[in-house]
């Protein structure tokens, strides 16, 4: 099976908050942000890993993960783009939600989507009431995106603005900021789908090199992309002082850095016996697109 | 039993991140924000909500919650805070987060502590693998805190700050706003420590008079109090144009509707058949102290 990311869109948008009653403006705000488009990348990888190893297909089960997963990415966005943080007015062309709806409701709707993750989450429960792999599939929705994993980067990633990196210093921010969210999409995946052990273990350790690979890859494109084809200024990490994989190592070494990455990802993937060939072959096609994009 | 603010603290304490690693500053602020002080209300009638209850002890599997409700509440404090917000610069005669921190980190901390808390609480998952009540007050800590809680709570009051308030929306603002994670922090403790569906609704139905005597005592204290009492300017509502419930009822209507409150939360427990009557007493008392303090 293979999903386009109309597909994904279909399956996450229902599990949307209405826009109704007193809180209203806040969930306005949080379904701007969450339907201002984007590749759906992390709940694609998440059903594709699901599916690699899905004994019956449940979307009642995967599909509250796979909001929760693109809940979570876009309120580290609303945040990532206050005045505060990152100071951005425009994503994928449109003006960010504190622009458009005032940084009072930009903090409020950034919250309310990462609580109202768990919440949407927390409906897997009711389709497999006392199931293990749900419950740790929870711990993993709870632990990858915190302090010891997307927020860690990120940390780290704002203290050090401007100044120059170790390379044990980027790695840091790299495998958090941008893989962790990766590799808790991929894990859960596999774990819903009942993978072992053993075998969520790999695709950890797939989702951290194909994180790694699309971060740099990002870097790259932020330097030889231009700003219409991106809808946000490509210049915008060097215009706060940024240091990135490029700049510290370049472009050819970059290259060359997101091609191991990706052929690590895809032998893993290779090697791996799983119950829907189709579903990985969709997976690795997928992570060679992404490594080839140019947008 | 009974219990003081420094027992809860010991119990609650002992699940805060370490202060190391890479993303140290964000941890120093969430910690700094969460040992603030604070009476630490929320846990402490969660546990006493578990005793009454509970048919064994098993703080491995309670103290999780506890934690994660504190750590909700501070981070709400810590977001309110912030210039867009609220714009505080003291709380608890300490300065706020963003004043320590930096607004950047304490947005992060902020996002931190709402994160880390079900990362806490999924540990008690561990404590009791596949156990449906544990997952039910995952559920509640899901949902009780978001837009259709406290998130929602606070969006109204943003919304609203300065305009006049209709009975029907000051009533929808501090159901949620205050109400809301109080009854999160009791319905959870009944809940893991065994009540039955129709205890847990009377529970829910204490916390939310609870709650309300709570919030209109706290507007009460917020005009006759005085500042060093309270370590915050005591007219900081005033200052921001807020409505409460006494600038738009009066000081005596207001005192009655706290005793009304108070009597009525009192009557539901005292017709509760519990397992520990104790654990009951005190959580009336508490209840009663939450009342006529005078800070």
């Amino acid at each position: 099976m293979k999903y386009s990311t109309e597909d994904i869109e279909k399956i996450i948008y229902r599990y949307l908050p209405e826009e109704s009653g007193y809180p209203i403006k806040v969930i306005q705000a949080m379904n701007y942000a969450f339907m201002a488009g984007g590749k759906r990348l992390r709940p694609m990888m998440m059903k594709l890993c699901f599916d690699m190893f899905k004994k019956e297909d449940n979307e009642e089960l995967i599909g509250p993960f796979m909001a929760a997963i693109e809940m979570i990415h876009t309120y580290s966005l609303i945040h990532d783009d206050l005045p505060a943080l990152d100071n951005d007015e425009l994503r994928r062309g449109k003006p960010t939600v504190h622009v458009k709806f005032g940084e009072d409701i930009a903090i409020l709707a950034g919250d309310g989507l990462l609580n109202y993750a768990f919440s949407v989450a927390a409906q897997a429960f009711s389709v497999k009431p006392g199931d293990v792999n749900v419950e740790k599939a929870f711990s993993v929705l709870a632990s990858k995106p915190g302090i010891y994993g997307m927020i860690g980067g990120q940390t780290l990633d704002v203290i050090k603005s401007g100044s120059p990196l170790t390379d044990e210093e980027i790695e840091y921010i790299y495998i958090n900021k941008t893989s962790a969210l990766i590799e808790c999409a991929m894990t859960i995946g596999a774990l819903l789908g009942g993978a072992s052990g053993d075998e969520v273990d790999k695709i950890g350790q797939v989702a951290r090199a194909v994180g790694m690979a699309f971060q740099v890859q990002d870097d790259i494109l932020d330097i030889v992309g231009d700003e219409k084809a991106l809808g946000k200024p490509v210049l915008s990490d060097e215009k706060n002082e940024k240091y990135t994989y490029v700049t510290m190592h370049g472009m050819e070494k970059s290259r060359q850095y997101v091609n191991n990455m990706s052929d690590k990802a895809n032998n893993i993937l290779s090697e791996l016996n799983v119950t829907d060939n189709n579903a990985k072959e969709s997976l690795i096609n997928l992570i060679t697109q992404l490594i080839d994009r140019d947008r």
